[in-house]
């Protein structure tokens, strides 16, 4: 008979594009005994949840809770509540991501446009104004940090220019929401999901999400009802919301990990923690200019959560990959897609963005790479 | 500015309908840092995770995982990629759990023929004979083990039956898997899912489905895509299959818990673990009758997982279950749907299922109905 043994992984350091390292204190709190998914005091604490994922996206909206599943989890969600067949949806594709929100688009029925550019490259304003001027839109599907090729996109403008167009806006948080801003009132973001094992420094298995009032009257005026049971955003909000209607058992001990997660935020404080983790991304810059590499994308549109570096002439970009794995225990990532060999991908995110690590990895790739 | 304060919830005694309680062992596991997704490391843990659920499945199917959500995440996953638009799906209706079998099959377009039999009884072989008689169905859907009557239904003769039409057997697990015999490939069954909160004594947050040869070679036939991206198992059995391609980022610290939990399973044994639930059960029941209370479902398909009990006349069912709660830490639950107010339902599963706990529940009742 086989035995298994004790859980007895090696101490990774985490830093590819997640999930990045958990705080022991969200590890702590993942280890609580349990309480029931109706007990009054975990109704209490979803509140608290609730509150405290609103600060972060910095959002008065309601609907703002976890959905019971990872980041594509909350991806489908957004797709699958504000798409009915045959509804035009504009996708901008500049990356992995993107063409997934394209895939769900499509599974759901979407009447869909691609507006594509290279990976490595951001949106213009212009760009969708003249996407939307040549076919209108019901949603307009743009990722703010792209995992797969590490751009920023600027949103402010071009949310100006959806909403005078009469479309919805609808944003992919996945790797920026509580590492940089997200600003979802100011810049009038409908829909937004993320996923808790970015920069949030939790464990992979919840996505946030936030839905605003021009979303939800588009929600509440569907044709179709939504073909998703597990991901109905109108069945959803009956649990998180006031009624607290059964509708599925909501992962406990994932709640009690986002809450801590939530709460060393809070603690810290948004301006703080997004100033944290923008010096320590240039503080990694400057390392990574030492050695001789380069990141993918220009400063401007750089983001600080996710850096991809170009991979030298001749280095074997999964070796190096694997020896730093293997011989100092940190992780980073390849590329994918158009990216596939030619990219190395670092995350300085939530609890993994820290100056020890950062020295840690310029340290080991400097040896791995023989400078 | 508002504060936040450490975790600090009461210590429940989980004696509902799941969440049940969580092993010490399993809540540390949740604990460990966290490796990456595409670790070497986790893909041994999942290789680990799919062994220990055939054994607890009792199946030798490949395609047997965890889905990265809740039951009813299982729940969905099993009907959308086994129900086409048009496709005839005879559903067994006799609870809460069937009915949302027939919400989901109607949303994903089946052509749903519902059975319906009295709340609290089972089928009868002759009942599906003379059904799909009447008219043929792709999917027959029932469920083994309801959650909200406390019905075990035999599925021996009914799963020849299905088969002598052609139609492919879907059975939900989720009150039963890990605390009475399943035996997915002894009776033949084509799909089937459970969930980790209930008799595997984990957090909720993870859906095992297995999937056998008859039900992969439909799947891979399908006329159409499955429309759900996340849930969709021709693309799920690639990361969790031999490939190991990306797909969505695995739930890590929830797989950790999931594998001590199936861990503990295998160290007591599979029979030792019915025989521990049945024999609760029965001491359990036993006490209940000093009490003067009795279950809602006759012995010969009562559940030793679940049990529902009558409501005695001019007894506020609400009233004991908060007081059980306030004044003891012990949660049951009331009836769902048509039972609302005239059961309760408690629970004896996975870890929850001890003589110590039944003898408190047991006392406990006693004071609180003035007995």
């Amino acid at each position: 008979m086989k035995t298994y043994k004790d859980l007895n992984t090696s101490p990774r350091i985490l830093l590819g594009p997640g999930p990045s390292m958990v705080h022991p204190r969200v590890l702590r709190a993942m280890a609580h005994p349990l309480v029931g998914h109706l007990d009054p005091q975990f109704v209490n604490l979803m509140n608290e949840v609730q509150e405290l994922l609103r600060f972060v996206f910095e959002t008065e909206n309601k609907m703002t809770f976890p959905i019971s599943g990872t980041g594509s989890a909350g991806m489908e969600t957004a797709v699958v509540n504000f798409v009915e067949p045959g509804d035009p949806v504009l996708v901008c594709v500049n990356g992995y991501f993107s063409e997934r929100l394209c895939e769900m688009s499509l599974r759901y029925g979407a009447d869909l446009t691609r507006l594509e550019r290279p990976w490595g490259t951001v949106f213009t304003p212009e760009d969708i104004d003249n996407a939307l001027k040549a076919k209108p839109a019901k949603v307009v599907m743009i990722v703010m940090a792209e995992t797969s090729t590490g751009t920023l996109q600027p949103l402010e403008e071009i949310s100006k220019i959806v909403h005078s167009h009469g479309a919805l806006l609808l944003v992919d948080c996945v790797t920026s929401l509580g590492g940089i801003p997200v600003e979802i009132d100011k810049t009038e973001i409908d829909i937004a999901y993320s996923g808790t094992q970015k920069c949030l420094g939790c464990p992979p298995g919840l996505s946030p999400i936030t839905v605003g009032a021009r979303a939800l009257e588009v929600l509440n005026h569907r044709k179709t009802k939504v073909p998703s049971w597990y991901f109905d955003l109108t069945a959803i909000q009956n649990y998180w919301g006031d009624e607290r209607t059964y509708h599925h058992t909501a992962p406990i001990s994932m709640c009690y990990g986002l809450r801590e997660g939530l709460r060393l935020i809070y603690e810290e404080g948004l301006s703080e923690r997004f100033s944290r983790h923008q010096e320590n991304a240039e503080f990694f810059w400057d390392g990574l200019a030492k050695l001789g590499l380069e990141p993918v994308v220009p400063l401007e549109f750089r983001l600080p959560t996710l850096t991809t570096i170009t991979v030298p002439e001749g280095v074997d970009a999964g070796k190096v990959s694997r020896q730093l794995l293997d011989e100092y225990n940190i992780e980073i990532a390849g590329g994918l897609g158009a990216f596939k060999g030619k990219v190395w991908r670092v995350g300085l995110m939530g609890y993994s963005s820290s100056k020890e690590n950062i020295v840690l990895l310029l340290a080991a790739l400097s040896r791995v790479l023989g400078k």
